[in-house]
């Protein structure tokens, strides 16, 4: 189930059938929040597989646009360009506690599968919803990390769900959003999917099909229907998923192109809306213990629609965040309305 | 001198006086550049200051959002965040030879100056201008450097000149463009200025005022009449000057805004697209030989406006490379229009 | 209290009067640990000063050289040049509950001192201790976390403490190490104190005083008398501190010699050696919110001082935190020698 | 032809037949240089192999431990992890000319084997010779460059010739040095050569055979007989070449070993020292243009022995480039000794 935004568009390749970061084989997504009169936080995961991740190695990378957040992890995925864990998403003030549960999930499921584990590298991203969540209480549990993992599917919800329950985009309610593309090479298909934690943006820089939609609101706005971010602060995370077989150096490069799709929005990626970029390509997995892997990599003179492909996805995420996203009310009183409600899109 | 383009917007912030990265006290470009039936190559360089630069480094910082270029003499400029010599702009195939010119122009300097020098560090960016220049005989002398760097001023010239004489930028011609943005801190009056080396991007991904001008525009041409690029290639060199006060880390930071106004222009950033930022402050220079330096430096939580500037400043540079260049004929007989033709804007 | 180790010789630069990170003014240490049948583990901290860290930010930096590690919060430190917490040095699977416990003592100390904290970036390094600990237990507690910084002081206990507690070094034990040098730049002195967390190395690449000690020790040794490491792994975190006024960029360069003492003990920096320096200076404080900071800082042409000191205050560091560490019992009955037992040195 | 140096040991190791970087097959090297009264410089070239490099580039990659040097074509490398040109070593202000005299190579070998190419990255180190070279004279030609070429053989000379002719090492006599270690990987044999351009040290740092050599030597020696290095400037540049099937992100990973090699001489890595190391493999060959490219690539786990080949061959090459070097008499008069002489080692 998603919402329909024929008007919208985000370049010009075409979507996969879910339109999600899902759509990437193997990938799912699973959410745990707490909403209640203080609180609106959660945890989202993005697991590369069903198998155990600690076992089946993902090539992966990281990209910091913007460094100004909390995102663990990135230190052994830029040296060994793998993932070893689901990736999770939660609030600034819970990623220690929630890299904590990964490990314990991680020990769990490797002692299920006899595997010897005594190290693992969780990789965990944040955005501050401070203000729609007394952030300072620290509510998200290591339960909240299982329950995400336990439910994780390809048709996930989208919006105010898990690590998005208390984000804002734009000065409107942000979230959790997804979309994919789908690209040809060499007479082969493969899917670049993505995922992004919104909570960033000054509404007056909102753009949508180009247009600046957030100064025309304003404008068309009465005082108190809407009350804009003045200030461009929280962050972005965003995962991309895909099935084309890169290296991480290769991952990297796909990654350095999300910005575009977050300029398209109309970011100017403020000093503090920490930007920071995950992957994993489901692609030449390391199984087990090998001295070689036998491989087929792209050459890099074919990434151009994957780097495309990047950034459209990120656009539509963005989006896709907000559209899905209801109102809400934030600690002080203040109403976060939804994109939704000044469509039809 | 300038094209008027009053319908073209990049952004909120005010301009500079001459709307160029010479708005910035100091600063000046020179151009020269060869124009005959195989050749439209040259250089630009940009000084930083008419006084010797190695003697009074500039705070200084290189970031490579594409490497898929061969700019020389940023590994220095990484390690110790100063320049040390006027930056120059060429051909991909002339770069050694203007980074030597450089070498010699700074001997001479420091001999005349009458200051020790052995070792110098030369930055030199470059674009692939072969469409329109027999690329592979390599027609740029020491001479052109000379000549550029000795007829450097502020009121420089705009579009197919020095550099940029035979670089294309979305199948249109494209050059040197440049633009500034003056904005405040503190009660401070700041200039962040832009210069670039226009040589990329694909016709159909060219964004105007937010529209896809390329799109529309390819979808109203007769066959014949313009010659789309159909790949996004060459590269764009991006020069940022201000008279912030910042470290080398803060204008690091700066110039990762740059792209944004590249996206704003609708690449994406391509595989064969280098994109290359280069950045100088000309506040706290490093004058002489001293142990200490005493200085005033921002901090990072009011930079936003500096970041801001430098997405639309870039932004601006590129349309206005492309608007101030006449059109021309490639090697093989291809036009390639100018934008200011489907004007006015 | 220390242990004197006068045959030892590590570089020409003297050492300052407690031989510690310490001798940096204002920096302290504190260890909380546990040690019973199944576990020796535990907490080290080190704090920048006694003053709220967070509303006091000292410049930092980090420098990853192996990357095979688990060190959280570097992120923000490379993006913002800045260490707004106490540093902490745990075991492998308990970084996510101590990055957890530096929130809490952050929001706390931040009520405590008024001071609106919603976002805040601990740093915390590891290693693992899986020989002498049964990690998977993961028995460390916030408890340890806040009696290792209410327990810091200047004249700390070093060797098989707080993260020490478990760790091994080239098969001797090993654990928390300090060293410095006093360095004298333009008629002023300044200090360069190092911590570290050794785990680390395979006996037959030990060198002591440019000897092949542990060659020489391995040849000299009954059979059952020594149980040598016959693989590098493990990890080995060097937390560096001084009050010499750097930028961050000159901090990071500053830590990139840090291993240079690594290599002199005989490290090849093994795959799974993870090798993850950190840094901070006390000079130019950012005390609260300010536009612009006045400061002074030192040229890069008088940094050779400081690149020496960091060698060889890591390098006696390292050799430190074998000398003062007891043998140890491992969990599968292995005994991990003193090199204290060696001498005298 | 070599010098036999029986007494010294640079790690654990066996060597390859040559004990040269050319003992990975198909690697040599040339050398052209020039000797009179004034100058001591020349041109030293690392050819992966004697086929057209730029139709079949290598898998490479760079490392800058120390970027205070002029070394020139890496931000391409970085990006797209390949090589096309020969590697070219010369002297600081010889750079610029030389990567142009590499473009020229490039473009002739081309036309020659009727590849297109309008657009090539050449790779050129350097270190600074002013001490035994009028280097501002820039003697250096193109036609030094294609000698260099031409005249690549496997079993090179190493001392003071080609980019080493005029270059010092702890006081001593520099040069070009090289040497090798041979590795078994999963019961497969692999190459791991290096190749340095030595120009760095201060005396009173070296050290042999794990003893402060240079210490020793300061005290035995009478006034006169030997002038010290007084302080570590110039450079060390550090090629290294392995036929072992590593990425690009992997061969970055045992480039950052070299620097051990460096550590275990005595140095310090000063501020001077710019220490640039380049390194490419010649297994996975990216031969003409495919989309993919099956390949086998070793486990990071299993990375080890090489890096531990890298130190030890960086290590003796440094070694090797004074043991083979000649005295000679420095620009003011002073002579600069050969290691040589204070043997039999």
């Amino acid at each position: 189930m998603g919402i329909a935004y024929t008007k919208i568009r985000c370049g010009i390749l075409p979507r996969g059938s879910l339109n999600k970061i899902s759509d990437v084989p193997g990938v799912t997504v699973g959410h745990a929040d707490i909403r209640n009169e203080q609180h609106r936080t959660g945890v989202t995961v993005i697991l590369p597989g069903k198998d155990n991740i600690f076992a089946n190695k993902r090539i992966a990378a990281s990209y910091v646009h913007n460094g100004f957040g909390k995102t663990l992890g990135t230190v052994q995925v830029d040296e060994l360009g793998t993932l070893e864990t689901p990736i999770a998403l939660t609030n600034t003030l819970n990623v220690g506690l929630v890299h904590d549960a990964l490990v314990a999930h991680t020990l769990e499921r490797c002692r299920a599968d006899n595997i010897p584990c005594v190290s693992v590298n969780p990789v965990v991203g944040e955005c501050n919803d401070s203000s729609l969540n007394a952030i300072a209480e620290r509510v998200v549990t290591a339960e909240h990390v299982r329950a995400a993992i336990r439910t994780a599917c390809a048709d996930f919800t989208e919006g105010d769900v898990g690590a998005g329950a208390g984000t804002l985009c734009y000065g409107f309610k942000g979230g959790i959003g997804s979309s994919s593309r789908v690209i040809e090479i060499g007479g082969e298909r493969f899917t670049v999917g993505v995922l992004v934690q919104s909570n960033f943006g000054r509404t007056a820089d909102f753009r949508l099909n180009g247009e600046p939609f957030g100064e025309i609101l304003l404008k068309r706005m009465e005082q108190g229907d809407f009350t804009p971010a003045q200030v461009d602060k929280g962050s972005i995370i965003t995962v991309l998923a895909t099935d084309l077989p890169v290296t991480s150096r290769q991952l990297y490069r796909i990654l350095r192109r999300a910005g575009i799709g977050l300029a398209q929005t109309g970011s100017f990626m403020s000093h503090g809306s920490g930007e920071v970029m995950l992957g994993f390509t489901t692609a030449n997995i390391q199984h087990g213990d090998r001295i070689f892997d036998e491989g087929r990599f792209i050459r890099d003179d074919y990434l151009n629609e994957a780097f495309r492909a990047a950034g459209e996805a990120t656009h539509e995420a963005v989006l896709s965040s907000m559209l899905h996203a209801a109102p809400a009310v934030g600690l002080d009183g203040t109403v976060y309305r939804s994109l939704s409600e000044f469509g039809p899109f």
